[in-house]
């Protein structure tokens, strides 16, 4: 098969109607009325964003639930992509199919569409680049930027599982070993990632600014304060780890170190977001109605940057940063 | 200079507004009224799309109006873009001042700003990728898919000063050695092609259909009837070559198929379209008007695909496409 025969192949099925069967030069795209577009482009690199010889569904479900991570967090909803593949000449035959497969799977469960995309082959490693394009009614886009001193700090899901997963499709171990459960859900918080789809309301309702997880909770906390409006400050007990996790980090020699790791990691997903404290009661009851695993984690407090207290209230030591490739 | 510093140095002082400066998670852009959004993705790829060792200006240069070009031959209007940047660790801080700056002049020149992007460092071939957001009055994007039996084909530009250009890039000559003017309009025509801006209204109003030629006459124009419609038949006789592309093909042992070559060979970034001839008049005069270099080639007569006859009408034997990387 040739390049135009995969593209045919693989790509095409996934085209919606903006994207002309992936025939003509552009994707054509008529806005909704009374919206504002939210654009977003993130690249995985392979041996960078991950590890070489991963099985290619597993790749683009990370890769497509990444970007659609990033509109999901300022309030958006996606509707379409435009995909640029560089890869070996050799390997696309044998592995785009599954990379594809991945799409279809993430692009039917998000309601999303391939609008267009570009195809090189090339002799040396992989870079995948997504351009998403989401939409957000007018006016009403989370920005990072819009935290108040006073308001509360809220994270999404729970953190370092993906750090889990991630060290386990690096080594293929970790230890303790987990068990099936976990296992899976670790597996799954890196190479599935959830876009923080089902309280985009919330977010544009009640969130004075908002960031996904992606370089990890302090590193996106600081974004939010953007060291300037005060310190988002975290209580280290309040922070949400899975059972598996605290499991984990219990059977490490030092548990609390263990627990800032998965807590500083990053490649979470969730969202970090403030809201003023009279909605406190208002979203623990949505997050109650809806069973999403919403936890209050700290509050802006005056300062800059962000910081992890313990119960005593003393700043705890906390790697740099942020973002690690792998 | 670590990334961040990078990107705060080379890339912020390009953001538009809809970029939040490059510090939110994803654009924000409203769209005007009545109109669609055009948007389009190529990337450039080291080894395959330009030379190693490019001065970055050029190469930004060409990356974005390689995309622009495929926004102006649609009938559409460039306003925005992000950029993906993945590219060895060590060459960053060397390389991307030039290439930003070579994104600066040419965002100037048709009047688009950064939107988003994304930078990775690595440890191989560099790749770009450019998406960029265009738009069109609705209903109004001239699409590759329209022509009808009996319209004419038009060209936009000269054909193979390209290819020329190109061979200067890589080869550092050509023989024989063009002369100093030549030399600079091969080498503009490679790293600088002319997306067709300056006639988006006539493409929008009497087109039937159009694309800008990145993969060769022959094969663009095959786009166009889509091997359904009739078959774009071209005079060989006809096509557009500069004075110094004319001149080098009449140095070579055959210099018709010099002259092929340079029809062929591709990256020209004119515009191929048809139009009904009744408005053959029209788009002359609009030509000499606004001083623009467009040629009637041919038009499309009863068959499928493309192909190019010589002065008797017989068919001339034509290489296979198209699309050849560097």
């Amino acid at each position: 098969m040739n390049e135009f025969e995969l593209i045919e192949q693989c790509f095409a099925p996934l085209a919606g109607p903006e994207g002309l069967r992936l025939k003509d030069d552009t994707a054509l795209y008529t806005p909704r009325d009374n919206c504002d577009l939210l654009i977003t482009t993130d690249a995985f690199v392979e041996g960078v964003h991950f590890p070489s010889g991963m099985y290619g569904a597993d790749v683009a479900e990370r890769l497509l639930r990444t970007n659609l991570s990033d509109i999901a967090a300022k309030g958006g909803t996606p509707r379409g992509y435009l995909l640029s593949v560089t890869m070996h000449s050799e390997h696309m035959e044998k592995w785009l199919p599954a990379f594809a497969k991945g799409l279809e799977t993430t692009q039917a469960e998000f309601g999303c569409t391939l609008w267009g995309g570009d195809t090189t082959a090339t002799e040396t490693q992989a870079v995948f680049s997504i351009t998403l394009i989401g939409d957000v009614p007018k006016g009403q886009m989370v920005k990072r930027k819009g935290a108040a001193l006073g308001d509360d700090v809220w994270v999404s899901g729970v953190l370092g599982d993906a750090m889990l997963g991630c060290h386990l499709a690096i080594n293929q171990q970790i230890s303790p070993a987990p068990n099936g459960q976990d296992l899976f859900s670790f597996e799954n918080a890196y190479w599935r990632p959830e876009p923080s789809v089902r309280f985009q309301d919330i977010l544009r309702k009640f969130a004075t600014a908002a960031a996904d997880i992606s370089d990890g909770l302090l590193a996106d906390a600081a974004h939010i304060t953007a060291g300037e409006i005060g310190c988002a400050t975290l209580n280290f007990d309040a922070l949400p780890f899975s059972m598996g996790a605290e499991n984990w980090a219990e059977a490490q020699d030092d548990p609390i170190s263990a627990r800032v790791d998965l807590a500083s990691f990053g490649d979470d997903y969730g969202v970090v977001f403030t809201a003023h404290p009279s909605h406190r009661q208002v979203i623990f009851d949505v997050a109650r109605d809806r069973k999403l695993k919403l936890t209050l984690v700290g509050s802006i407090l005056p300062g800059s940057g962000s910081a992890c207290v313990d119960v005593e209230g003393q700043i705890m030591p906390w790697p740099k940063t942020g973002y690690r490739h792998i």
